[in-house]
């Protein structure tokens, strides 16, 4: 382990991050599981990226099929990218009907972002202050708990706007948090630099995924529309049926978007990404930039994005997300009863936690106390990862075919790791 | 075939490039060879993507196999990444001992201009004004002959400076090419933006991989060194032995570039990319900017990535690559004493082609004509395309196991198109 933090070190430079105090060397996944080179198995309940389990037979063997067959790019004509853009839009409302299809998330959050400024002649974006959307020259600027100290000062051009916060902000329909989206638009207009677009995550994940209600969206949206501004729904962690009751989270939260991008669980790990718009958009962008992306869209990550998709429909995944989200809320409420650390409990489907207080009263974040305890769980076999404004909140956000028996085994471990660990230690 | 392009506006929008007049329905590929929907099989002479060859045993193998065991991100430790970036870095000469692995080219560019901006303080770049580096919104500018309307105002850092041209510049030694980049970086910092970095594909590939004395690009370095800036070489389609006397076209050049970006062959089709540079250059880079990428660098992609340098040096695919490539400036040169339009035959390893022009002596190009060679090939079973300063020259870069056989079928049938087309006709 050593030997392999040093040669890491020396190959891929200093402050590469890894997972954990003493991060988990893998070397095979199967379904929810994980297991290290020692023969160490863990139940994965972090990785997305994996949406139907680490190693699906189905997507495994589509993209071995199709690697076999032909893999080349798009200036040619295939079946391929147009079956999946089919299939991916009908599950999208009218008008999202066409998409373009990249390799990374950052490189579909690129393009919308450009998208924004080639539909509105302006530059301005807004973001929340607790997100993340990519890793490009451009779409960097929008994390701004990271802020870049490189970027060819584009940085003027991004609002950052405090994230809704359901625990600690009362906003029961959405309209604390337009009313700041509304600043943000108005603080760009008075600039000169113009209002683009709001770019956020519907589910809010890196934010602490806060509890909201159908539709809580609407506000902004309609802030966003009246400024003539364009709404980017980011759903590279809450799309694919995740939200459990919707495919996808923007239609929880009762608005159309103009764009639609896509990312980590499209090709359940193979490197596919893209977005979803309107042909109005898509032919605005398209006569603005001859836009061509040598790898996406090609036949192996179309089979791959395909495979993904067939497993969801036929395992039934969503209505499993919707099922264990409701139950883990249950089993996460009950621990909330046992331990005062807890201070609130959220969920919106496969992806639920606990906030760690030091106090319930005052609700000063237990940040370290929540490291810990990630570390901890990591030592039972246990992966999982902490999140939100303060990173005081489990980041539970497992595999979609995460079964009952595998809550049980999480919840039952998290009650034993609380229980050793008291808050004040 | 009708039907397959009404679905694909409709899906994926207008404006979406196709190759060739009558695109190819293509729906298999063997070593050199694609086939279409009607079972017509075509040499392919233009994919390099495909670099150890289309559908490659050894990389579909190795993917299937990585698939099927373990397929995630690097913030778990991994031996995949570690092998792989230690057998890509010991290819490049000292200090280029690090390396960053990326999706697409285009990411890898994107960061690398952030490299120079973390080494300089600076911004401004320098590129020719005939080339291609990419499709984010920095990358994207890069590109004078496809200038975007939409990128967030970026245009002001870049100087464009007139790309190399054997055949009508003299410039046998760079001093020539190498003083219109100072005039670059000297109205770069003149004007207050300041010099960063200059980016450059040392074959020159899309400019016409102009024909260049080893250690061609020296006097240019040697001027962006002085001037305190990077030199980044793009060796996204120089690389991997595809000039056949170096295994990257920088060393032909007699140059150690601060950054060498890399994409397109690497994962002979999988989307893999990445850029190498010095551990200097990479503590700087992540020391100002904590990068991450999904899918970079994960298991299956390095499999992939390393099976293509196994089957490059067991099949000694570099060595072919530099036979095939003087038998075909042989072979062109015979058919230029044949035809006039021919004005100049090039060669670099495993890229060639020939210039077409109008009259030998003005060199005026023949580029509607070099359209309608590309098509005729086309219908004749031989795909490849044009490119350069003026679209006049064939773009003849084929999957590096194209064997003697392969190149007198393509000239070949090249001799008897051209008998067929006058060039004034």
């Amino acid at each position: 382990m050593p030997d392999l933090l040093s040669r890491r070190r020396a190959l891929l430079g200093p402050n590469v991050s890894t997972f954990y105090d003493d991060p988990i060397h893998v070397v095979r996944g199967e379904g929810v599981w994980l297991w290290d080179e020692e023969g160490n198995k863990y139940l994965d309940c972090y990785n997305n990226v994996p949406h139907v389990g680490h190693c699906n037979p189905r997507v495994v063997s589509a993209i071995c099929a199709q690697a076999g067959v032909l893999n080349t790019h798009t200036r040619y004509l295939h079946e391929g990218i147009l079956d999946y853009v089919e299939r991916l839009t009908s599950t999208f409302a009218d008008p999202l009907g066409t998409a373009i299809l990249t390799c990374t998330g950052s490189e579909a959050n690129d393009i919308a972002l450009r998208m924004a400024e080639a539909m509105t002649g302006k530059r301005g974006i807004v973001a929340t202050d607790a997100t993340y959307h990519g890793n490009t020259t451009l779409v960097s600027h929008l994390s701004k708990s990271n802020v870049p100290e490189v970027g060819f000062g584009l940085g003027k051009y991004l609002r950052h706007v405090e994230a809704p916060d359901s625990y600690r902000i009362a906003d029961p329909d959405g309209r604390h948090f337009a009313a700041r989206v509304q600043e943000a638009i108005d603080d760009l207009e008075a600039s000169g630099i113009g209002f683009a677009a709001l770019i956020v995550c519907p589910l809010f994940l890196n934010e602490g995924f806060p509890a909201q209600a159908e539709g809580w969206l609407r506000p902004a949206a309609e802030a966003v529309r009246r400024a003539g501004g364009l709404l980017i729904c980011d759903e590279v962690q809450s799309g694919f049926g995740r939200c459990g009751s919707h495919f996808w989270a923007h239609q929880k939260q009762g608005v159309v978007p103009d764009v639609v991008t896509l990312g980590k669980p499209m090709g359940n790990g193979h490197p596919v990404a893209g977005l979803v718009t309107t042909p109005e958009i898509m032919a605005r962008f398209r006569s603005s930039f001859r836009y061509f992306n040598t790898f996406g869209g090609n036949p192996v990550s179309c089979a791959a994005a395909m495979a993904v998709l067939e497993e969801l429909e036929e395992k039934n995944l969503q209505a499993n997300a919707a099922r264990i989200g409701k139950l883990a809320a249950e089993r996460l409420t009950e621990l909330a009863g046992k331990y005062e650390v807890i201070g609130d409990v959220r969920q919106s489907g496969m992806v639920f936690g606990a906030e760690f207080v030091l106090d319930r009263d005052t609700k000063e974040p237990a940040s370290a106390y929540t490291d810990r305890v990630v570390n901890a769980m990591r030592h039972r076999g246990i992966i999982l990862s902490k999140l939100g404004r303060h990173k005081n909140m489990l980041k539970i956000r497992p595999p979609m075919p995460f079964a009952e028996e595998h809550l049980h085994l999480l919840i039952d471990t998290l009650d034993s790791v609380l229980a050793e660990m008291p808050a004040r230690a």
